[in-house]
């Protein structure tokens, strides 16, 4: 039997949560749970390959009516596989659904979404038939290992409804405890670059704990993500300073053309993951040429193809390539890698939650950094294979935890009821 | 062993020529001999992969300063290649040479043109490894066949010097004459669509040209093609009446502010491989909003993955996509087919050379067209195998003809001393 002559037969998704830490950021703070599916498609021949994207409930609503576009197709047909999706799911059109990205996120193409998590749990199959790590169907990785930051929350020491112990990292809401925690993750990751996710308390404040942050680690580059909690204002007011202490300055305010104007009043590049979020916004960057570096992630740009053409738009509009992360497990994790892996221009190290996960799904239990880095896998496919017994367990958490919808906003009045959920806040 | 294991071990260019065309053009007449290089990769293995492209000297001088780049990788280090080709053929600069594309086409950057060289025969080569046809390895075939247009030329009946037997095509220099061409190139290869080089007679004369064919073909679509050699407002002159018989309307004026002008004043859409030949012009026609299909040509916009970027981005920009071609053999109607194959928002059918061409290079001969179209290959790699004969064979063609570059111009005025050679001369 030839290779592409094998059929997926099967086509899974998998709702899973796993604990999360109380973390702040512009919209509230994050639930106790996170919430992820795992996508498990079956072979012909018995083998199984994985992708892990976005649990929340509209989401597995758009995968569970997309899984069966999958099944008869060969792990090579990607691009039918992609035409047979956009041909389902529309934006805003009836079979389709809107769902939500990260906080504070612009919600994207479904489709590109769906598109990613089966792309990726087809070339996981593609890799585990011709033997070949996925960063070489991608062709072929440019590093052995790819460097990810430190990725900073102000955090409580603990949820405010204590559903498990508190975790190891403890209370972040002043300068020392930020770099406190910064030390911890450094020495426990090996991180040679640090970004805090702002947007949290004032301006005047986070300005002071990356100022603490530049004493601490006066050679790692910083990033300050305000996640567009600030007005464009404030942005501008605050550049001097940022400019000279960030290696870029992230979605401070929100709004394309709000970027467009900051661009005008700061030195340090602008960074996004929440303004050019599709390939319209793409298209309107480059005509504003508001932003510099684009923050990739291909759980919604369309997979991990998808991402490397992103790559080369970048290189051809003048635009430098990082990595956006929400909460995630190892497989995302082995994904993102192999992305950035094959990805000459992706030159800053990428985001991960990875840290402040403490759960695996897949065989083996958490991945293992050096110096900051996750080395490039060598094994078929993605590299990692999931653990039924955890999926199960996670999975039931899922059903136990009760979340459907990750909601910051909510969670964060049961801190204080009065928080407005104004954006931008400061 | 695994499959990425293996390594390249050597590369190998070989310049042929084959007989062409007296065919007209803007620039002058073909020459009685086309030039073209192959391309041979072996490998640690014994297997061996193959690529073509452009045969001028100034090619095979980038080709043999870059070939010693592919020795010692793996058939799937492609980024890796790229980032050394890109590394030691800079444009312009001291290492590097610019040469020729097609008659009055831009020169591009010769490292797009050298990696595509080295990228097809590195594909080939993943696709016998992994028993997979190259467009199994660009994320599958999207159509069973890839149709191509009859690309009809005004032509003498013979060569100037006559240097070897006339061709059975006869003079096309008339509308009669012209759609007597047409009808034996649609009887044999079964064309659904025409286009026809122009910017050889007046514009008046060729508009007559494409009314005959209209007539004779009432529902293939037409596409002119005057390889900007009509001035803007010559151009702007003949919109109404191409506006009702084109399907789109290729390069009649140079540069692209002239194209994106005469934008204004058609209903055809504009079509080039002349003004976006590179990622600069394509950032610029995106803001000139001048073209709206892009003739790409693996050749020079970097191989078939990049071409498949290019794709996207110009689904991304609301641009359509055709396919560009210089006078080839099989090889390269191979690379195009297996690329073509896998770029969902290629809709028109390709240009190809290839009938015009009588002489191969593969084992088995010259490759079918069935009802316009090849058939998208199963086999692996891409397909078809290089002869070593009929190599020999072409390469001797290569050392006796004299040619080393191009020139059309020169070869005109061996017809007509006076031809001024002037762009654009309507």
């Amino acid at each position: 039997m030839r290779n592409n002559d094998i059929r997926i037969t099967h086509a899974r998704v998998t709702p899973i949560a796993f604990r999360d830490g109380p973390l702040l950021n512009a919209s509230g703070i994050h639930e106790p749970w996170a919430l992820r599916s795992i996508i498990e498609l079956e072979t012909s021949d018995g083998r199984l390959g994985i992708a892990e994207t976005y649990g929340d409930a509209p989401m597995l609503l758009a995968l569970e009516q997309a899984r069966a576009l999958a099944v008869g197709l060969s792990p090579f047909d990607l691009n039918v596989m992609e035409q047979r999706v956009r041909a389902s799911i529309k934006p805003g059109q009836g079979g389709g659904v809107q769902f939500e990205l990260a906080p504070g996120s612009h919600t994207a193409k479904n489709a590109e979404k769906v598109i990613s998590a089966l792309e990726v749990a087809m070339l996981d199959l593609q890799g585990q038939l011709l033997k070949l790590p996925i960063c070489d169907l991608l062709g072929g990785a440019v590093r052995d290992a790819v460097p990810y930051s430190a990725y900073l929350f102000y955090k409580y020491a603990e949820h405010v409804d204590k559903p498990y112990a508190p975790d190891a990292w403890g209370e972040a809401v002043t300068p020392e405890q930020l770099v406190k925690q910064a030390q911890a993750m450094v020495d426990q990751y090996g991180f040679k670059s640090i970004k805090l996710k702002g947007g949290v308390f004032t301006p005047a404040e986070e300005i002071a704990g990356i100022k603490a942050l530049r004493k601490a680690f006066p050679t790692h580059p910083l990033r300050l993500d305000p996640n567009a909690n600030w007005s464009l204002q404030t942005s501008i007011d605050a550049a001097p300073e940022l400019d000279e202490l960030l290696e870029y300055y992230e979605d401070p305010t929100p709004g394309l053309e709000g970027m467009a104007e900051l661009a005008k009043h700061c030195r340090s590049p602008l960074a996004t993951n929440m303004v050019v979020t599709t390939m319209d916004e793409f298209r309107r960057n480059a005509s504003l040429n508001a932003v510099k570096i684009l923050l990739s992630d291909h759980h919604y740009w369309g997979g991990l193809r998808a991402t490397a053409s992103l790559a080369r738009m970048c290189e051809v509009f003048g635009m430098g390539m990082s990595m956006h992360s929400n909460s995630h497990l190892g497989i995302s994790l082995m994904a993102m890698t192999h992305a950035a892996a094959a990805i000459p221009n992706l030159t800053y190290a990428c985001d991960t939650h990875y840290p402040w996960q403490e759960e695996e799904v897949i065989k083996g239990g958490r991945i293992k950094f050096e110096q900051g880095a996750v080395r490039v896998p060598t094994a078929p496919g993605l590299g990692v294979e999931l653990d039924p017994a955890k999926l199960v367990e996670l999975h039931q958490q899922y059903l136990d935890c009760g979340i459907r919808n990750r909601n910051d906003l909510a969670q964060m009045r049961k801190y204080q009821p009065g928080f407005s959920g104004k954006s931008p806040r400061f």
